[in-house]
Formats: C-alpha cells, sequence, structure tokens
C-alpha cells in the first residue's frame, strides 16, 4: 500500500498481488470517464504494477500504452513480465485482463537515472500564475475532471458549442491533482493523459475521440518529482496532424519552477 | 516476398515464416551500424512481421518498438501476437528473440483508414529543394548510411569537431533511400530512425548513444505512400530535453509536396 493510501488516485491504481506473478485491481468511481475509467488512471494503473514489482530496477523512462479495447467498469487483472534486465536497464510488457481478453496492453522501460549533461531545449511557455487564473468549471464533465484543479491558460473546452474552428489546438493549463497530493511517477503519468482530445479543441464541437496508443517519456527521477511536492504543473498540448480518423497529440509537463518533468505523445481515433 | 525484392532493405527486412507462427531472419550487412545492426531496419522488421502475417487487418496506425538489448548479427526469430481485434482496428504485440533471450519488443496497432477531416497544424518549413544541396558525406560513417541519400539543410553531423556546443539539435534533411525505391510502410518507418542522435548534433563530439525506445505515429495510408512514389522525402528531428543520461527526439516526415507522412518520437540513452 502506498503511503497516499487515502488519496483517490491510490485507490484508483491499487494491485493485489494474485496467483503467478498477476495482480488484481478494480476500477474507480472517482475516476470514471463517460464510458469505463479515465485512460490517465489505466496507464497509472500499467505503470504502477512494474513499479510494486520486487523485480524492478529503477525509475521509469518510457512507458506506452495501448488501450486494445473498452475497459469495463469492475474487477480487471495485468500481468507484468520482465522481459530482459540488464546491467542499468529493465525492459518490460504488461497486460491488462477482463474475462480473459486483453482490453489493455504496455510496454515499459526502465532505468538507473544518473547525473549527465542537462539542457532543455524546449522553452517554458510565458504563462500567468495558476493563482491568476479561474479553475475550470467540471460540473458538465466527467467525474474524473474533478479529481484534478485545471486553470486554463489557453485551450479549454470551449463553451460556445457554435462549432467555429479555433486557429490550433494548442491549450496550455496549470493542473495538479485534487486534492493535491505529493507529486510522482503515477499521478505525473495520469496527468499526461489527462487532455482533452485535440479535435474537441480545434473544431468546438462534441464527437467520439478516444486515446488508441500513449507514450511517456520521463525527464525527471523520482527524487526530483518528491522534490516537487503538491504544487501546480503546467501542461502544453498540441496536435501536428488530423486524418483518416486519428490526430496525434504531443504534451509537455513543466514544474513552476521550470523543469520539464516528462513529455508525452499520443494518437486518437475521431470520430468526423 | 516483396515487389521490390531487389532492394537492400527489402533484403534485410524479409522474413521466412517457421513453426508456430514464429518468422526467421537475419541481419543484413548493408545496414550494419557501428554494432549490430542499423535499428531503423529492425523496426522496419518487426512492422513487417505483422505487414506480412495474414491475420493482418488494415494499415499501421502507431508502432512502438524497444530495443532492449543488442542485436547480434546473423538471424533471429520474430513472433507475432495479435493481441486483440476489433471491427475496424486491431493491436499486435510483437518479441524478436536471438538464443531464446528478447532483444527487441513492439507493439504496433493497425487500423481501416477512412476518410475524415484532415488539417496538418505543423508548417512545412521553408527549405530549398534537395537538388540544391549537396549529399551528404558518408565515407567515414556506418554502412547504413550508404542505403540513403541524405541532403541536409542544417543539423548535419559536424565535421569541425572542435566541441563546440550548437544553439539547438534541430536538424533537417532531405533522404530517399539509396537506390532509389517506391515508398511504403517499411521503408518509412526505417527512416524514421535514420536520424543521428541528438546529443551529437548538440554538443558535436562523439559519444555512446543509441535508441531505446521508438514510437512512429503514421499519418498516410497505404494508397498515399504509393502515390509518393521513389522521391526524397523531407525530415525534421529535434530534441526537446537531454538530461539523467537520456534524452527524446521528435521528428516529422514530409514528402516534397507538403504532406506530413508520419511523426516519430524516441527516448535516447547517451553516455557523457
Amino acid at each position: 500500500m502506498s503511503r497516499h493510501a487515502q488519496h483517490p488516485i491510490d485507490r484508483a491504481v491499487a494491485l493485489e498481488r494474485g496467483d503467478g506473478g498477476v495482480f488484481h485491481g478494480q476500477t474507480s468511481p472517482d475516476y470514471a470517464n463517460m464510458v469505463g475509467p479515465f485512460g490517465g488512471t489505466t496507464a497509472a494503473t500499467m505503470l504502477n504494477s512494474v513499479l510494486l514489482d520486487p523485480r524492478r530496477l529503477g525509475d521509469p523512462v518510457a512507458l506506452t500504452v495501448n488501450y486494445a479495447g473498452p475497459v469495463v467498469d469492475g474487477r480487471f487483472a495485468i500481468r507484468a513480465d520482465a522481459l530482459r534486465t540488464n546491467r542499468s536497464t529493465q525492459h518490460w510488457s504488461v497486460a491488462m485482463s477482463q474475462a480473459d481478453q486483453i482490453c489493455t496492453s504496455a510496454t515499459a522501460f526502465f532505468a538507473t537515472r544518473r547525473d549527465t549533461w542537462t539542457h532543455t531545449e524546449t522553452g517554458f511557455p510565458e504563462v500567468p500564475p495558476a493563482g491568476d487564473l479561474a479553475r475550470f468549471d467540471n460540473a458538465a464533465m466527467p467525474p474524473w475532471t474533478r479529481c484534478y484543479d485545471m486553470r486554463f491558460v489557453t485551450g479549454g473546452r470551449p463553451s460556445t458549442g457554435q462549432g467555429v474552428d479555433e486557429l490550433d489546438s494548442l491549450s496550455m493549463l496549470w493542473i495538479r491533482d485534487e486534492p493535491p497530493r505529493p507529486l510522482d511517477f503515477v499521478s505525473l503519468t495520469a496527468i499526461c493523459d489527462s487532455f482533452f482530445p485535440r479535435i474537441i479543441i480545434r473544431r468546438p464541437q462534441w464527437v467520439p475521440a478516444g486515446t488508441v496508443s500513449l507514450t511517456v517519456y520521463f525527464h525527471a527521477d523520482a527524487a526530483q518529482l518528491q522534490r516537487h511536492g503538491a504544487g501546480p504543473l503546467l501542461g502544453v498540448a498540441k496536435a501536428s496532424h488530423f486524418g483518416l480518423g486519428y490526430h496525434d497529440q504531443t504534451a509537455e509537463i513543466w514544474s513552476a519552477a521550470g523543469d520539464l518533468l516528462a513529455t508525452s505523445h499520443q494518437i486518437v481515433y475521431f470520430k468526423e
């Protein structure tokens, strides 16, 4: 059990070890989406199965989660296999199943991080502090959004509903767990999938859309995340291309101090 | 056997079906890297195992390849499992082994593409045509670079060797298979991994570096790639963060007509 046992996200990603190295968990109503659970907690749960494994080496560096089929509200099983362990790196394959059918697959790369030359090439954007911005009104949104404090600088869900295209799909927002919770890999992973689908930002009308594959690159180690504490993170997300039923999304997650903690990428299905 | 059987890349990714749905292949000296094979052909071979599978549905949309351990020159086995098949989408897990040890793992997402609203948000950069640029001198480079015609607009491997940092890690180049070959998913996948490690562009000195995990999102279907033919593609690659032994890379692959054919992302180990 994690030391943040009281926070809703820790209940959502909680796993019990069963027979044969299989973990069991269940979806949380706190993080319910319109149908099934929020994909961010599904991704965080996949990662958590490796974090909890006694064979695990080091910190996560890369995680790819594939949403292969719907996750139904209720119990699920997760099997994590250490595919290859080297001196200071480790590759994992993870599968989540319900009723003996795989609903989510993942690969994860872990490593012992060490100090090297460091440089951030992307610039921290000029934005007002979180405290100067109004909190996003999530009254009409799915339950999981109420587990976050979101304050949009730009590219929140448009309220006009008039179907006028925006010039771009850029969103920038301050975001933190609600209630506040010290940052770790579980929380950060979920936040990487907390952006609304770019198609809905770019063309303000509600269309069916959902993440198919999500990749997260972690640029911070566990100690850095711990030092961050529970303050808001700046999220920046945009698409580069929409077409043939899918669009991509590239996102950056920054600390308020200007540290780039993670970058994430995803491909999103949309119907239109 | 593919219809481009004579091209070196088709020899490099060629697979023979063995027992129990396992494919067998071997590394190609044409695409040798400093040690082992070029990661681009390894990625293309992983994808090819699904392309050749009679169960395969539609075109690739997302591919993630994890370089879990060194690939030794010689024979390898590939096992591709269809994890989940839906009405118009399919998720795969692929593993490459040598001596019963996994050296490369992958996940792939395939789908029947269909026309939808289409828009490219990223702009095609202003660059001179390929014909106005000198061909990159690969005489001192590993064999695989001679399987490409590369013409750098910016960010080629610096020849000064004086260790002066560049202002950024941006590379832009025209690239095509050498000899020319009609574009398809195999060729495009390999090209997505053809960028030199960003750390070597940003800090012009040779350090050990290698891709750990590569993700490709395909924004074109098979018919679009076929229409492209054998002309040069514009590749754009940059990093956003270097630190703790790893850096990321984001890349775009454009047709000369201004179509964004693929975006790709990777996390790269570096020693320094």
